[in-house]
C-alpha cells in the first residue's frame, strides 16, 4: 500500500486562488509525480467573500468536509493570506479517525490551523510551500518540494539542520504572536521553533517577539530558529537592529538559546518542517 | 494642598520628541494652566538611538527616576511610538512608594507600560493626549485636555460614557493584542475596555481582535466599546466588514457585549479614560 496513488485535497482557509494558477499546479504534479499523486481542488479555493476565500462558514465547511473524508491523504493548504482564525471553533471538536491519519501542509497564515492541529495532537502538521508560491522566481521548485514530501515524505526536502531525537515547529513571526494567548496554543516545551516573516517593519517583528518571548508558553523551548525576514519595508526612522539581532535580543531577554538560521521564508528555497519529533 | 503647584515630569518610553515641541508644550501650558503646573521634559525625551528615544537602559532609567521622585505628582509620557515594552522588567520590582502615589498618561504604545501599572496597582494609569498630539488639528485642545486632568482631574475631559460603580481601561488595539499574553497582563474582569487603533489595515485589526478575544483575560471583561480606527490604508481586496462589525463579530464570538462607541482614537477629540473604577 505504500506505493498507492496519493489523494491531496486542496482548501484555502484564508485568501482564493485563481482557476489558473490551479490548473498550472495541476499541470507541475502530473509532470512532477505521473500517477503517484492525485490533486482535488475544492470549489470554495474559487470562492471570494470581501477579503476571503469565501464566508467563514462556507471554508469552515470546506476544511472539514476535506479533513474528514477518508478518500484523501492529505490536506493541501492552496494559500495563507489572512483569515484561517476565523474557522468556526466547531470545527476541530468535529474531526474524526480519517482527520487524524491525514497529513496537513501549509504555512503563513495557515500556522493558525498547524498550530491548532498541532495541539490537540490530529495527524501531521507540516509547514512547507503551497500552491501560491508558483509564481515566484523558482518557484516550480518549491512546488515539487511539497509534492515529494506528501507523495513519499522525502527527507531531503525537510530543512537541513531537522535532526533524529529532536522537536520542531515553524511559524510566521506575524502569526504566531497572534496566537500565543488562544487556549488552544500547543505545548512547545523542548521543541525547536523556526521562525520567518514578509512584509513587515523591523519594529514590527520586534514589537511581535515581545509577545511571543514573554509568553509563557514560548519559555520552555528549546531554542529559536530565525529563517528569512524578507521585503522589510523601509521605515523612515533605521530600527538600528537586525532582524538577527532582534531574536538574539528578546531570546537572550526570554533565557531561551538562540540556534542559529532556519532554511525558511517566503520564498522559493522554503523547505519543509514536519511538526513535532523527527522521524 | 489641593491647590499646590502641580509638577509633571516627561519622558518617552518609546520614540524621541524634538525640543521646539517641548517648548511648544511649555508655552501652552504656561498659557492655560499659569503657575498651577509646571512641566519638566527629561533630557532623554531628546536622545536618540535607532527607533528610539535613546538605548533601552536610558529609556529605563529616566521612567524610573521620574517615577520614584517624590517631586513629581505625574509622568506624563511625551509620546508613543514603539518601544515601551522594551524597558527592563527589573524597573517595575523598584518603583518605590513615591512611584504609587503618581498619575501616569498617556495612550497608544504607551498603553504597554499603563497595562503593567495598572497591573501591579502603581499609582493612576490613564489613558490620554500626549504632547506629540500638538501638531494635529485641533492639537492644543488635546494637550489641554491632559493639563486640566493633570492639574485638576476635571470630570470634564473624561470620557462621556464613564459613570461611576463601572470599572475602566482604555487600550490601542495593536499594542493590547501584543501584551495579552504578558504574565503581567492586567486583571480586567469586570471592566469596560475601550479600543482604538490608527493605520492599521482592516484584516489586521481583525487579527488583533482575534487575539485580544481569543484569550481568557479578556472573556470576563463587562464589554468592549470603540473608539475610532482613523487612516485605514486601503488594501488591495476590500475587508469585507467595518471596522465596527469587526469588532461585533468577535464580541459575539466570544460572548462578550459589544457596548457601543467610545470617544477615543488618534486624534485631537481624543478623550481622557482613567484605568479601574470610576472616582
Amino acid at each position: 500500500m505504500k506505493n498507492a496513488k496519493k489523494h491531496v485535497a486542496l482548501v484555502c482557509p484564508g485568501g482564493p486562488i485563481t482557476r489558473n494558477l490551479a490548473d498550472k499546479i495541476v499541470e507541475i504534479t502530473a509532470d512532477h509525480c505521473g500517477t503517484d499523486l492525485q490533486l482535488h481542488f475544492h470549489n470554495q479555493c474559487f470562492e471570494i467573500a470581501g477579503h476571503f476565500a469565501g464566508t467563514d462558514a462556507m471554508r469552515s465547511d470546506a476544511f472539514l468536509q476535506v479533513a474528514n473524508d477518508p478518500k484523501y491523504d492529505a490536506v493541501w493548504f492552496a494559500r495563507g493570506g489572512y483569515g484561517a482564525c476565523r474557522l468556526d471553533d466547531a470545527v476541530f471538536d468535529k474531526l474524526n479517525e480519517s482527520a487524524h491519519q491525514k497529513t496537513y501542509l501549509g504555512y503563513s497564515d495557515t500556522g493558525f490551523l498547524l498550530a491548532r492541529l498541532y495541539g490537540q495532537k490530529t495527524g501531521l502538521a507540516v509547514h512547507g510551500p503551497m500552491p501560491t508560491d508558483q509564481p515566484r522566481d523558482g518557484g516550480d521548485v518549491a512546488i515539487k518540494r511539497s509534492l515529494d514530501f506528501l507523495t513519499r515524505r522525502n527527507t531531503d526536502v525537510v530543512e537541513s539542520s531537522i535532526r533524529s531525537g529532536a522537536q520542531y515547529a515553524a511559524f510566521n513571526i506575524t502569526v504566531l504572536s497572534h496566537l500565543v494567548s488562544a487556549p488552544w496554543m500547543p505545548d512547545l516545551s523542548g521543541h525547536v521553533v523556526m521562525l520567518e516573516d514578509v512584509a513587515e517593519y523591523l519594529y514590527g517583528i520586534d514589537r511581535s517577539m515581545f509577545t511571543i518571548m514573554s509568553s509563557p508558553s514560548l519559555q520552555t523551548v528549546a531554542g529559536i530558529k530565525l529563517g528569512r525576514v524578507s521585503d522589510v519595508p523601509k521605515n523612515d526612522r533605521e530600527f538600528g537592529q537586525s532582524e538577527e539581532e532582534i531574536i538574539q535580543y528578546w531570546c537572550a531577554r526570554a533565557g531561551v538559546p538562540y540556534l542559529g538560521r532556519a532554511d525558511i521564508g517566503h520564498d522559493s528555497d522554503n523547505k519543509v518542517v514536519p511538526f513535532g519529533p523527527c522521524s
